[in-house]
């Protein structure tokens, strides 16, 4: 779909819905493949290409270069075959990234790599095979072959190396043709003429002269697929994955497939069997994607999020032992970090899960109501002792790496940091609950999820004002005051490796407006349960907090400062961050700038529009940048305060297309192996590498149509 | 035990029985610990020391350095704290290595690893309770922390680094204080005064200010102990596995120990609760070979053995679902190569495997007939498409890393290769069911075995014939037809990457002692089972083997060249390796020489005795070199033929302690760190590494008192 000026060379996360599982492919020179429970590439070498009669091996560069042409296994030394390798590179490679497909053109040979992708049925409600079907751990792969000009015998190669590899053939009653790595993942297609597995040595070892091919000691394995001369083909493969059992801890909790699918070789033989099913979901997401007004470089970004997205999340449930039903348990995990439902990850999921799995959301939402909530006291800047009174808050999340944290209790959060990373980000949770919860019964209509939390709205709100002052009086409508839980340390926001710029909490815009949203959505859902006080309350305070961003705004620069007291005069964009919530449910006014909360928005939207410049919030290659006094980015953040920009505040983009391009350079130049990154100093991943979060981007999917900024792409 | 002049380098596998698993430690500057389902080292930083007051760190060396002295997760550069770690060297470290302990004297610490093994029950008979404590998947630790002689705080530390790491305090009640790698391993000891479990990014780190030592994001985490000035301490930790659900494919199995112990943490409490009786044992152990008549150097070359053999056992039962009890299944992985129960290491582990779990040799001789046996034909050597009448055999092993090959096919053999590895060994694995059979019936009196298998003592008997000749009257009583799987190749031996010496099977000395062992058990059982006229063909069969070997003695060389044909004149030790199978059994008069077999055990001691030198099958440094042109030595097979040169032939060996503390240096020197390595290439492991075929020195423990070769020792 995209096929700009930049490389073909980069991972893209082939992942089904829900396994924390990606077969990972692109990066020239790089190993990749299957991996699952793991926030990183497979470690396998790819050999995917073909040989025409007796000459070279063809090769896509899917794999390093080993450096001795020989293998010692057995104390004995084999010699590789001297078949020279001729690799594609990029001037012979042609790759379109769709949304829900990746295909890869070289030579005579076309893969393409189906990861279909749609609605999540709730698993309480879903007929078994509903959720049989979208649960399935595995993707599909289409390999053709053109030998119409050829005049010998093509050989095509789908394979790859891997430890206890072994063939599929003999435990599937000859059902399927492929390989695995023990009981976690494998690729296979079903019997057909001209189609074999191996295993062997080396992929020049598949085609020594012996007529069996299975030399089960081999590391490499895979299909060898025959096309005569003259004649095109193409052989359809199911890559799948199946983690058996109880795989995480603090919770115990399975794989929701693992009640449908009880092995690899049944997730292989239906996903085939389910191929044309799938492969016309995938086709839908790929023209929805296609017909959608944005620019070619906002479609591969979303796209590429979107692969990235899938390939950390965790579609469980709990382990029950007492004969109940299992309850559905969601989680996205971190990226490369591994942790689990990262809040301040899981409000910019919002979108898209709302989109496709409403249940996930509100699932979410519970468990952090359930398990990870706690209760707190607050204390003034520099008086560590101080205990004034708190209230309700959500840890940052709910564990790392398969392992549930104990109840109350993040993974990450530690005490004694004064406002740097690790820190607690008590203030900015409680808010991303409240805006979540908002925006999700806004959208979804469901009743019983606000009755069954309406006891916990008002604590809530005591919760973010006692965080502001404990008298009322001395309230500023914005967080002053840090968690106990911080003891000698202060909190942070979720740009944790920025400076104080957007790193500190205490008076820091971008938070002030979440401050100012949380009231908002407050106001309105207290209102909707019937709390008119309290909701007159959370009323007024969001009035509160509007006021002290725009009170401000200082003329001479023309923006507000990053840290409200002026300790920091740092330009920065998420300023408007807050505004997305309560314009998502539709509480701003149709003309917002007239409404209740013009005055807020007029001021941000000069705000924004005064930042928004080289020198300031723009890279001098047009990508955005976040903070002024910051070289880190965040690409998931630039989509959604992009997606403000345009669809709220109608701020004319200096030079999308140009910003745009910049972004996706910084995806395939900057983190290539990486598949999506998303904090970005000055291009290259620093962090948040193989990140769920760029699916910010599917709110370009709600502009006005054509979006502003899609001008003069 | 054995204090020698060789260094303490050298890795140890602390091995639980039955769990393919280990805790290897050992080898300087190199990365170790935990692992399991694969046959190397684990992976992990071992840091394991203590610290004096503020001062240093004292560690021991297991670990690699790090060149980088900061760490960058999250995208922020994090110092490790500057404080210098003090790694004590050989010169420091006093170690022991015993039959079931390890002991690392170094400073003021000393840590014992114990991995307590004895009598394994038979699944079928045993108590729940005995197959419980014995299956369970741990060792034991003991740190012990001298701080007598200190004025300040001392804290020890018992620490490693690893991925998806997690504490088990919160998941087992608080009942054990330590980490573990997802649900798959861990360590613990229980809640004491004093003694912490910690998580951080470094070991530095552990020693930071905060008084919370779980920081969940830390790769590194262990145990922190207390000891106070003038304060002696020790603390117990139990080192665990924990493998759950079927692990195999071809044949579905799991881990017998799953139905005793359902989660990790059920281990480590387990052997924690159950301490005494396990330490009980391992002293039983060490206080057995310490009393033995052996040498240092044999001494620890058995213990040495005697935990890689551990290492690379599993015992398992199949997964039945149709509610029948489980079945026991016994298997032992080829260390580094993973296959499993291959059968020329299965004769090796024999020995030992009677003297503590006779019925897993019946399980892997039952499985064998069963599933892994199969039918040929045979043919002339340069005759490919011909097919003589063949016979029952068996195939090299039952698969590879956890995958079971398909019934009659092993992982390792292949078709068409010409007495070079891979081939098959068809003859070999033949011999070795009837010796394995032979002495096991012998040794246990299992009359059940025997009438089970009656009916193929007949076809063994005819299968050996026929790969002599098709005509009785051709017949020379030694192999000299390859089975037609070879295709256009030939079969070879055990010795699979020597020359032809060894490596090719047709008129191979070395497999014609296995004949002639062959023709003699089965004479002796078709007796037993009254079968006098079979017998009585054995029998004949037997003294055609002798006298092909005794023929072809060479008196101006002194011995008998390799290959009876003499197109081989290597001298080889293993000439004299079938004559201990029928000497186990008892078939062989008290005074041997005398008796029906007198004249071939009188050539094979002149053989011996005229190749047991310098320049032939002496290396220069004393070690024993098991064929006089190849630089490749098998250390089990040494162990195996001393024993058969003092036990039965009463070999006067030239320079016995020399050479066990040149085999010592193989494996301290060559081996290290890849613990006991089967395969030395002029002493340095070219193959066969972390292998558990050693404990052929088993049978040292069966020579007479004193061992000859034990004099001047």
């Amino acid at each position: 779909m995209y096929v700009g000026d930049v490389s073909s060379s980069y991972n893209v996360q082939h992942a089904p819905v829900g396994a924390f599982a990606s077969f990972t492919l692109g990066s020239h020179h790089r190993r990749g493949g299957f991996a699952s429970q793991v926030g990183r590439p497979g470690q396998s070498n790819l050999y995917i290409g073909y040989r025409e009669g007796e000459s070279d091996l063809c090769c896509l560069p899917y794999f390093e270069a080993t450096h001795d042409p020989s293998t010692v296994p057995f104390g004995v030394t084999l010699e590789r075959p001297k078949r020279p390798r001729r690799v594609f590179d990029d001037r012979d490679i042609r790759r379109e990234l769709g949304w829900a497909s990746d295909t890869i053109r070289a030579g005579r040979l076309t893969l393409t790599i189906f990861s279909p992708f749609g609605p999540i049925p709730d698993p309480r409600t879903a007929p078994a095979a509903e959720v049989a079907l979208r649960s399935c751990p595995a993707v599909l792969a289409r390999l053709e072959l053109d030998n119409t000009g050829g005049t010998e015998p093509l050989t095509g190669f789908f394979a790859l190396d891997a430890a206890s590899l072994r063939d599929l053939e003999s435990t599937s009653d000859g059902r399927l043709i492929g390989v695995a790595h023990g009981r976690r993942w494998g690729f296979a297609s079903r019997p057909e003429p001209g189609v074999r597995a191996f295993q062997a040595f080396s992929i020049e070892n598949a085609f020594d002269g012996s007529a069996d091919r299975l030399f089960r000691l081999g590391k490499v394995g895979g299909l060898l697929v025959e096309v005569p001369p003259g004649a095109r083909r193409e052989v359809w493969i199911a890559l799948g994955f199946h983690d058996a059992g109880v795989i995480t801890t603090g919770i115990e909790a399975r794989y929701a497939y693992t009640r449908h699918h009880r092995g690899l070789e049944e997730v292989l033989s239906f996903a085939l069997d389910h191929r044309e099913a799938l492969l016309r979901e995938a086709a839908q997401r790929d023209e929805e994607l296609s017909r959608a007004p944005l620019s070619p470089p906002q479609k591969w970004l979303l796209a590429q999020a979107t692969h990235g997205y899938f390939g950390s999340t965790q579609w469980l449930d709990t382990a029950l032992e007492d004969g109940a039903p299992p309850a559905p348990l969601w989680n996205v995990n971190e990226g490369e970090y591994e942790m689990m439902n990262t809040f301040d990850l899981a409000i910019d999921h919002l979108f898209f899960e709302l989109r496709y799995a409403p249940w996930a959301v509100r699932n979410v939402l519970d468990l952090y109501v359930d398990r990870y909530s706690y209760r707190d006291g607050v204390k003034r800047p520099g008086a560590p002792g101080e205990l004034l009174p708190g209230g309700v808050s959500f840890t940052h999340d709910m564990g790392v790496s398969n392992h549930f944290s104990p109840p109350g209790y993040s993974s990450y959060e530690r005490p004694n940091l004064d406002a740097a990373c690790f820190s607690y980000m008590t203030y900015e949770q409680l808010t991303n609950w409240i805006c979540c919860a908002g925006v999700y019964v806004a959208r979804t209509g469901d009743e019983g999820f606000l009755a069954r939390h309406r006891g916990l709205l008002a604590e809530l709100l005591t919760s973010l004002l006692h965080r502001d002052a404990p008298e009322p009086d001395a309230r500023g409508g914005v967080m002053a005051l840090d968690s106990s839980r911080c003891g000698a340390g202060a909190e942070i926001t979720t740009y944790d490796s920025l400076d104080h710029s957007l790193g500190r909490a205490r008076s820091n815009l971008y938070l002030a407006g979440k401050s100012w949203a949380s009231y908002v959505i407050l106001a309105h859902l207290l209102e909707r349960c019937g709390d008119a006080a309290l909701a007159a309350e959370a009323s007024a305070a969001s009035r509160k907090a509007a006021r002290a961003i725009t009170s401000a705004f200082h003329e001479p620069s023309g923006y507000i400062p990053a840290l409200l007291d002026g300790s920091c005069t740092s330009a920065i964009i998420p300023a408007i961050e807050g505004l997305l919530y309560p314009h998502a449910m539709g509480l701003l006014s149709s003309d917002a700038a007239e409404g209740e909360h013009g005055e807020l928005l007029r001021v941000l939207r000069r705000h924004l529009q005064a930042v928004l410049k080289p020198g300031l919030c723009l890279f001098p290659e047009g990508g955005w940048k976040l903070s002024s006094s910051s070289d880190n980015s965040w690409m998931s953040k630039i989509a959604l305060c992009q997606h403000i920009a345009r669809a709220l505040l109608k701020v004319e983009e200096p030079d999308a297309g140009r910003h745009d391009e910049a972004h996706v350079r910084w995806q395939i130049e900057g983190s290539g192996y990486w598949a999506f990154s998303d904090q970005m100093q000055r291009g290259v991943p620093v962090g948040s590498r193989y990140y769920p979060r760029g699916v910010t981007a599917i709110l370009w999917l709600d502009e006005p149509s054509p979006a502003p900024g899609a001008k003069g792409r």
